[in-house]
């Protein structure tokens, strides 16, 4: 539209993440919603205008041992947890990422680790997307005490700009914390 | 794209306001950046999915005296004073709307009086768009303290998903409080 912007495809990050309720491998709630929201109400049927980049940011686990019956653990215990955890992750973007194939959007899709607030400002750094799409879970204060909320740490120091969609009140679980 | 959601246009409402620098009847410089990032990474070559909606909130003078001589007024003063302000007003959404008309994005735009925070949460309420766009002048925490921050007001409590553009470093005026 500007002097050959329009040939530059906007490049929108959606940050996602695993469900806290369903199970391995489902998106959360949330992540589907700002990736659908996104779908339908910006890219449309403009796929080629578009280039999505998902963001997976796998939170290691605090003692290194969550996932293992044993606090005992050789090198190759580690070495085999790593690569499931990959693979979760893979088959988590694998959901996004098919989506995208089959309505014809292009899309990269990669993965992290680390703590998601300063993954997620770290790689908007890198990457410079145009802006970066998250879901909500669109908590009350109190129940925002105690969980973190990416999103609204993303909007206040995130250096693009960020939308944030809430999922929708007849899609929030029976525990609003449960994604 | 979703069963027939391809039909109806994305609407994107835009809050616009005057500039404190340039005078009558120019815009501001966050309000520009803001629309013009809509057309460049939203609207694209697009310009029939998408619908533009103007929202100018024009804030009462305290005193009511604010633009006058003297403060014995008659009631015609009132009059010719409502007339000028909605003259001003008509003139700052002239330039969106022509930019629209010249472009072929379909737009509204409208003008309502009053405290912009709780006059846009209104008006997003009663609209119903998609989502909201409002510029940012990027202040920093201390210069935060003195001004009203609508952006980061909506982001908390609008109804609907709205993304903050901040003013390029390069646009920012020599005072940043101004815009």
């Amino acid at each position: 539209m500007e002097g050959g912007a329009e040939s530059v495809a906007t490049r929108i990050m959606v940050g996602v993440n695993e469900s806290t309720l369903k199970g391995y491998p489902h998106a959360s709630i949330s992540s589907k919603g700002a990736f659908e929201w996104t779908l339908t109400k910006i890219v449309r049927s403009n796929t080629s205008s578009f280039k999505l980049l998902f963001l997976h940011v796998q939170v290691p686990d605090e003692d290194g041992f969550g996932d293992m019956d044993s606090i005992y653990a050789s090198p190759d215990d580690f070495k085999s947890m790593n690569h499931r955890n990959k693979i979760r992750g893979l088959h988590l973007l694998e959901y996004f990422v098919h989506r995208c194939h089959e309505i014809g959007v292009p899309c990269e899709a990669w993965i992290k680790k680390g703590n998601p607030k300063e993954v997620i400002l770290h790689e908007v750094k890198r990457v410079q997307p145009d802006f970066l799409v998250v879901g909500s879970r669109g908590l009350g204060p109190f129940q925002k005490v105690f969980v973190g909320t990416v999103s609204e740490f993303c909007v206040k120091h995130a250096e693009c700009p960020v939308i944030t969609i809430k999922r929708k009140p007849g899609e929030a679980p029976q525990d609003p914390v449960d994604d």
